[in-house]
């Protein structure tokens, strides 16, 4: 058996995310059975101040790898470090372009959080650079990369629930804006591109995406781009950010035979929830399934919240075939952000520039789809955070 | 006590939804504790012949009764009956406006089966005529007037979920339309307005207004009409017919306080079904709720199918109150048609001309939802059906 292969992290942002996401890289990957790849934590950069990133490595990284670890008190340090192969990048989405274009004028690769970017014409110019430059990119949906995600991926290839017809999808936390967050939040700040859309919603359009549209043979993609057949909004009473959107998306064709179009709901909101029985565990069955895959000869369930789902049901038509109810773990004590960065490696080292589980043609196809949603409901951010100048300095603390 | 006050119904059309509507007329109002009216079926009448109207009358009016009930081979015949106070119209709604402008014209009341009309210029003519000439007139919603519906909306309207935020509802039957219905069939046929829009969709959008908008008080429904934002529909593949639509809507307010927006998604398909889990009974809990009214303080979850359901769960938000399950018997082993019959006699006897529960403008406004989502999507009914011509012999035998 050959050693697995190192592959060094720098860390870019100190907040709750990328905490969630450096633990996860350092459990040791052959507690999921991973033996190829090794993550190394090599460099963790905040953007305010060096103390910051040192207090992340000290209580983040345990005792024997932070001694190989340098902190930063600034992005444009990390970039330039020369022992750094791939740069997460844990900043707030309205920061993400000019982080991202950062680290690729350094010619850094870039494992980089969802959503990508504010709109899509930051999306493509991030890809066209990171192409020109022959470095890996990847939007870090880590949903996708889940055993669970997987596996109903291929339900849906081997035809279990036959030909997807309509797809509802749900992400929705039941919290009063006003009550939960300052109007500075990045929940609601529309200095930081906040609101449901591209915080929640994403996940609910990954959910359609992969199981409409991701499920379908590469060559088949292209003329199976949804249309936004219309959208809706609410605006946060203080900040006029989206408190809860709808999108109602059409398919011209769900899966190889196009006998139908196919439909979908993508749903997002603050104020109510996608799953009241939740909070209501141990009172009996009360689960309502945030996301719905309707095929014409059955329906998975997914039970939310839909960005770490731990349970599907598949329920066929015919009411004498079984009913699959399945419920994942997280290995090795994962929060499960580590098999976006296992996937993120493996392309690395391979040397390819995207990961075939997210590919930039379907980020910026679903960047889109925000795009068109806000520009149906008028919602706009300031100007420098939808802007695709770089370098750009941004006013608001990210 | 005083005795039940007689009301004399005359039966229009003879197909299975008349038979379940007579068949529930005729049971005892006192098995479901009513004891001011009493039905009495006074005469049948088929469109196409005699012998049809009198076997409905031998197969489902008990011999005491038939001997009072005339059949007639013409509609032209019994409305012209003296004996007839008020008719019901079960015939497809592609002829409902000529059926009811037919009643109408001879000063007959009528309870009319949904969808009232194909369009919102066919009822608002019949709500004007039915107003000149001083006649009862009702769409004959009769889920609007279960018990289940009623507490429902009791919930709403005493505050139990909080202010309305989202509503989701679904009627989808899940069958291939090719494989269940010849082309020719009303829920497929063109000419008989056939579709999932105005045989299903009526449900869902009636379950989005009965807790949305119906909730509201009178004086502030005006202000309360909401706008299509975007309907999508998917043709049958032979006829054309929409095989599934799928309408969002956006509401200016959703409760008296009107805090925020609050919209609506009214989804119908024929091959996928809004709850597959339905067909496993027995197998443990596998139910979805195929209509949630969600609130800020909680959700009420309606299960399907929604036309005739009998169990809701009331939800709370906060983890130590207590959910509400609750099933419920149709009573006097009825189907579920009488509430609507004693409601329409009630009204009747009370010389009012419209029933609150389904109110004209509220019977008008969802007749416009559907006439825009068609608009959206492009669906037109052959002109004869879309017509407000009168009288106009309709070509399609109903």
């Amino acid at each position: 058996m050959s050693l697995p292969k190192e592959v060094h992290w720098g860390i870019m942002a100190t907040g709750g995310i990328a905490q969630t996401f450096t633990k996860d890289l350092l459990v040791d990957p052959s507690t999921r059975n991973v033996t190829d790849v090794r993550h190394i934590v090599t460099a963790v950069a905040s953007s305010s101040s060096l103390s910051s990133a040192e207090k992340f490595i000290s209580n983040i990284i345990s005792a024997s790898q932070s001694a190989k670890c340098t902190p930063y008190g600034s992005y444009e340090e990390l970039v330039k470090d020369p022992a750094v192969d791939i740069i997460y990048i844990g900043s707030p989405h309205s920061h993400h372009y000019q982080n991202a274009m950062l680290c690729l004028s350094h010619n850094k690769s870039v494992l980089c959080e969802k959503s990508l970017t504010v709109n899509a014409a930051q999306a493509k110019i991030l890809y066209k650079t990171a192409k020109e430059k022959n470095l890996f990119f990847m939007e870090a949906v880590w949903t996708r990369y889940f055993p669970l995600s997987q596996t109903i991926r291929k339900h849906i290839t081997d035809n279990d629930i036959g030909e997807v017809i309509r797809v509802l999808s749900d992400l929705s936390i039941g919290v009063a804006p006003e009550k939960e967050f300052d109007p500075g939040h990045r929940m609601v700040n529309l200095d930081l591109a906040g609101g449901a859309l591209l915080d929640l919603g994403i996940y609910s359009l990954t959910w359609v995406f992969q199981s409409m549209y991701h499920t379908l043979p590469p060559h088949l993609r292209e003329q199976s781009r949804p249309k936004v057949v219309g959208a809706a909004m609410t605006p946060e009473p203080r900040t006029g950010a989206d408190e809860s959107t709808l999108i109602l998306l059409e398919f011209p064709k769900s899966t190889p035979t196009g006998k139908t179009r196919a439909h979908a709901v993508a749903t997002t909101a603050m104020r109510v929830s996608d799953d009241p029985g939740r909070r209501h565990a141990g009172k009996g069955d009360v689960e309502t399934p945030a996301v719905r895959i309707e095929g014409e000869t059955g329906e998975i369930q997914v039970y939310g919240p839909i960005y770490r789902p731990t349970r599907y049901r598949l329920i066929p038509k015919d009411p004498a075939a079984e009913i699959l109810d399945r419920k994942f773990e997280f290995e090795g004590g994962c929060h499960g952000m580590m098999y976006e960065a296992d996937a993120a490696a493996r392309c690395l080292l391979a040397g390819k520039l995207e990961s075939e589980t997210m590919s930039w043609a379907e980020s910026t196809l679903i960047m889109e789809v925000m795009d068109e949603a806000r520009k149906q409901c008028g919602l706009v951010y300031p100007d420098a955070v939808e802007s695709t100048d770089y370098p750009l300095k941004l006013t608001s603390k990210a």
